[in-house]
């Protein structure tokens, strides 16, 4: 199959519609300025951009601040913002932002488990903030989970970094059950278990407008396992990634189809020097630049090109609910075969470098735009 | 019953005996310069020295003069040495290095699992080296297994960092069925599957001068789990720390008194430059300068004290039965309580920087040689 594949999609060119990467860390200060114009570099004209910041966003004179930012530095992509879960936000602070169209959703973050979380929730009781996700549900908002519990080591109850998501998945239930109309997605799913969590909560739908939970796919989890992060720190990143088997799943739910995974990538730049020490490495993969090369080149392997299209820009447009007058453009993405290698570094010439994901290694792909 | 142990420790000095340490590498070069002296300061007298050099140790000649080398550095401490199991041994040097007492065992590295292993075995079929085992059998010299299969993936037979060593279990067992009387070493174990292995093969065993199959155990894996390395390069080390359970097996097994179990390192120093990297960090924690301190703590978290003579001393005296005649010292190291911190680095004031495990935290025991 490969090889008919490999045939069939050399000279093609594959017009991918309005691309999305509905997971973008594009941080603040010089890597703001570096990485925010790598999103349409890297093929993707939608970017729904994580609230992440030092101090994390919760308040709506910054978002519309930070937006304004990332258009002034990228005015062809659309950014669809988000809030920062925490006791900040107020139901009434919900249905302001919602009316203004300053956010599509709302990230939570369980305390302690990646980059700049450290004012997260407690994943195992979300009940101070039922008040806010009724207003979420009620204004039509996401509610992007990393769904991880923290780890904790006390015999039975072990929760460690290899359990962490799937440990989650209960609470990620229980939300929907309580919440059967939010809209909910499991972000940068990495575990077989967790696909099929998300599977089974949509056994019953029928059409994509019915689609409640969802689970974003990061590009580094379809390539990496944890042997690819031991001992290099480039590819740890939270959650980190998992066995073949999980791997094998992803890359199943990727090329699927099916309207409830799509393309979040998750690109989380830290300066190199985060990355090349011996304590205290940065979690987080650089994928923005070549985001949709990487995946593509996944599908191509899988014999599954043709369903591209689907993850990186109809199954996220139908569950957002996207319309084009959202966009500040058009343009659609059209892939083609040319080999390219990936650059040992990105940076502004200045202070920042950052190291991309499989850094001198080839890929098949790259994309260009069809202005319209 | 800490508590207790606390307050019967206190002030209390414990006579440890000849210790040992039976998992050790000193490299070459200036690397060795620096750290073989460390050995002695780490409270350890008999050291079991690793051959994998660049190239491994394969021949008399280079034994003995490594040996010498580690001797004139380190003039009190024993060394013990060991081949590097590789296609250039044969029976007859086999033979003629136990004869002239140049080695005491052999090592046995799976290709490409750690540190200078390129040129190992395949664990998938050792009936290649059948014939050295049975010299080595017939010598009683050690046979010390690296106790991984390489990683690959494919489907139902998926091996990973996590599963390579209980992988390699039923080769152990195979290995003692074809030589029920040579001497068998799984090196640094890390899993409960392992401890469960080990305790089986010698359950039939009546007392410590019947025990064919021992099991080393380190001093990080008493600490680490999978969330310590995930993102701190230091913990690093093949194999990987596991889960939770694991570690807590592994302390059992340590603190059980079981004359199967004892301490080997695996202290494995890399210049520090060699683990602050973003890809291609070397594999191995540095323990050697306070080996017996880091064991000595955890035997006291858990309440036991009294059985670290077993684990660092007496248990691998009875296995390699060694004799007093051997030794360069019969020097014996006192533990004490008193609190130290483990430095950022151990440098030899030029080029070489190596990180201590546990770098900046306080260890509530020190050593002191009893000379005699």
């Amino acid at each position: 199959m490969r090889i008919n594949q490999a045939l069939k999609t050399m000279n093609q060119r594959i017009n991918l519609g309005i691309t999305s990467d509905m997971h973008v860390h594009l941080r603040d200060g010089s890597m703001c300025d570096l990485v925010t114009p790598t999103v349409r570099d890297g093929g993707v004209s939608v970017a729904y951009i994580m609230p992440n910041l030092q101090p994390p966003i919760t308040t709506l004179d910054r978002v519309v601040q930070y937006k304004q930012k990332l258009q002034r530095l990228a005015p062809k992509t659309t950014f669809l913002m988000s809030f920062y879960l925490s006791p900040q936000l107020t139901p009434e602070l919900i249905h302001e932002a919602a009316s203004k169209n300053a956010i599509r959703g709302v990230k939570c973050y369980p305390a302690g488990v990646t980059t700049n979380s450290s004012g997260g929730v407690d994943p195992n009781d979300f009940s101070n903030f039922y008040p806010i996700f009724q207003a979420m549900e009620k204004e039509g908002l996401v509610l992007n989970l990393h769904g991880e519990k923290p780890s904790v080591s006390r015999g039975e109850e072990d929760i460690h970094v290899l359990n962490a998501e799937e440990s989650f998945l209960p609470a990620l239930r229980r939300l929907h059950h309580d919440f059967p109309n939010l809209k909910i997605i499991l972000e940068h799913c990495t575990t077989r278990a967790a696909i099929n969590t998300v599977n089974e909560l949509n056994a019953n739908v029928k059409n994509p407008a019915d689609v409640k939970v969802a689970a974003t796919i990061t590009a580094h989890h379809l390539y990496l396992t944890i042997d690819d992060w031991a001992g290099n720190p480039i590819n740890f990143c939270k959650p980190v990634a998992k066995l073949p088997s999980d791997r094998r799943t992803l890359v199943e739910a990727a090329t699927s189809g099916k309207p409830w995974f799509f393309f979040g990538s998750d690109s989380a730049p830290h300066p190199i020097g985060n990355k090349a020490k011996h304590i205290g490495v940065c979690a987080g993969v650089y994928t923005q630049s070549l985001a949709i090369a990487y995946v593509a080149q996944i599908f191509e392997q899988h014999g599954a090109i043709d369903k591209l299209p689907e993850f990186v820009s109809q199954n996220a447009w139908n569950f957002y609910q996207l319309s084009k007058d959202q966009l500040q453009s058009q343009d659609e993405v059209v892939l083609y075969k040319d080999s390219q290698v990936v650059p040992d570094t990105i940076t502004d010439g200045d202070k920042i470098q950052v190291a991309p994901f499989h850094a001198g290694q080839k890929l098949n792909w790259k994309i260009e735009w069809q202005c319209k």
